[in-house]
């Protein structure tokens, strides 16, 4: 979302310029209270910069209606953006002496960076780290069912789907995909694949993987936030049991659901006997 | 897909020129019998052509493989496509008489043309209709929250979502849209669009449609397949109610999911209390 930079263009919030006019409407309303405002330059945002950018130039905006409205918070909308593809390939402590990682939104380089502007304003400050908080913290294990090598592609057919996690299929998202087990295999090129009827069910295309077989297990990465919340019971497949753990501790938060819940709403209308 | 045409290059079925090696082996393993072949050519294909020369293609095959393993069947796969815009601006009467009509693949089409083909075969000849019977007898109705116009853009914002129905977001899927009540308002080009918190939460783009205000009742149609089966609880939007219609009677086929059966399934672990 670019509400902030084409205004209007977006179907979310309201344009820049009509803000002023929007809340003056609202003030005169009596059964309203101004409470705040909030702006949003997108998700999944990975730099400061930007969000330093933003708030610079909605400051006076916040400022005006402040004095003009008495607000109570501001909110900076759009939550921190997290690493879905650290170069593991590479080796994660090197990862995190590149550049690329110096250069992360942390918590601390956004805080560092935005609350001195921000506190002048004297407000509440609203932020939305959801994902920066769940999205690294989940992951989605998958059993490998089995390996089709044709001519020219290596297919890693597993049962997992993208009725359970949607987002390669749909945002063309990537995450980062490992076994379970550490070993010494050479990579190969490979497509991992749900067992959904359609092409469109996968989870990466021509990556470089570590050889698996039939059996082993693959975790899919950063699958803690929009996983299991955007998953469906498309091709009847139940919903997947979700466990935490903690430590060494692990214990079943959510049991997986089972073939017969899928249609348990359903009813047979008394007309159609 | 396009398994037959590019083979090997599917993650589906099995390349052509590896399957009689594939029935060969199979019908070496004493726990395996083999019953029937299916062919895939790809689904929502809305001309007889494309089956008619994959059947032409495969005949040879199926003739040898039945033959030598005893087949039952043989499967066409794939279904019948549907009509998902049948232009109805100008008319749906007009449309019926257009040359896209005459070329449409109806059953009695689809029969005529493969049927001369397949009863020398003397096997049980097996369909995927399902889209075919279902896809245009749903329709996903849904109620107009708020028009919001800007500069350059008309968004009609509905209660219903991309959870809902995800085949436009999905897919960039076409669905006709078309208000429950007719009325002689003129056209605005307008994306419809849903209230989840993401871009890419709409059902059409710049399409022209019959003006529409707060409070009017929109029809999505052609839902009736890919619809429902595909929704999830994204943004923790509970599942529809479904309606089964006939004539003048109407029935609940399953009740609105509630807010509470989202997370009926999650508990708290004991060592988190």
């Amino acid at each position: 979302m670019t509400a902030g930079k084409i205004a209007g263009q977006s179907l979310l919030g309201i344009a820049f310029e009509q803000i002023e006019r929007v809340y003056a409407r609202a003030a005169r309303l009596g059964h309203l209270r101004l409470r705040g405002l909030q702006m949003h330059i997108g998700s999944q945002i990975t730099e400061v910069k930007p969000f330093e950018e933003a708030v610079r130039k909605v400051l006076p905006l916040v400022t005006r209606l402040k004095e003009k409205h008495g607000l109570e918070f501001f909110s900076l909308g759009g939550g921190l953006g997290i690493v879905y593809q650290p170069a593991l390939a590479s080796g994660a402590a090197a990862w995190w002496q590149s550049r690329a990682a110096r250069n992360l939104l942390t918590p601390q380089v956004y805080a560092a960076r935005l609350l001195p502007l921000l506190r002048p304003l004297e407000l509440k400050i609203l932020i939305e780290p959801g994902r920066f908080i769940s999205g690294n913290a989940g992951i989605l294990v998958t059993r490998v069912e089995y390996v089709k090598r044709t001519g020219k592609k290596n297919f890693v057919i597993v049962d997992a789907a993208m009725n359970d996690l949607i987002r390669p299929a749909f945002y063309d998202a990537y995450h980062e995909i490992v076994p379970l087990r550490r070993h010494g295999r050479p990579t190969l090129k490979s497509d991992v694949v749900g067992p959904i009827c359609e092409s469109s069910d996968y989870f990466c295309k021509d990556r470089p993987l570590a050889k698996v077989g039939e059996g082993d297990y693959l975790a899919l990465l950063s699958a803690g936030a929009y996983g299991f919340v955007m998953a469906s019971n498309y091709n009847a497949r139940p919903l997947a049991a979700e466990i935490l753990v903690n430590g060494r501790r692990a214990a079943v938060a959510r049991a997986r659901q089972l073939v017969k819940h899928i249609w348990s709403g359903e009813k047979v209308v008394a007309w159609l006997r």
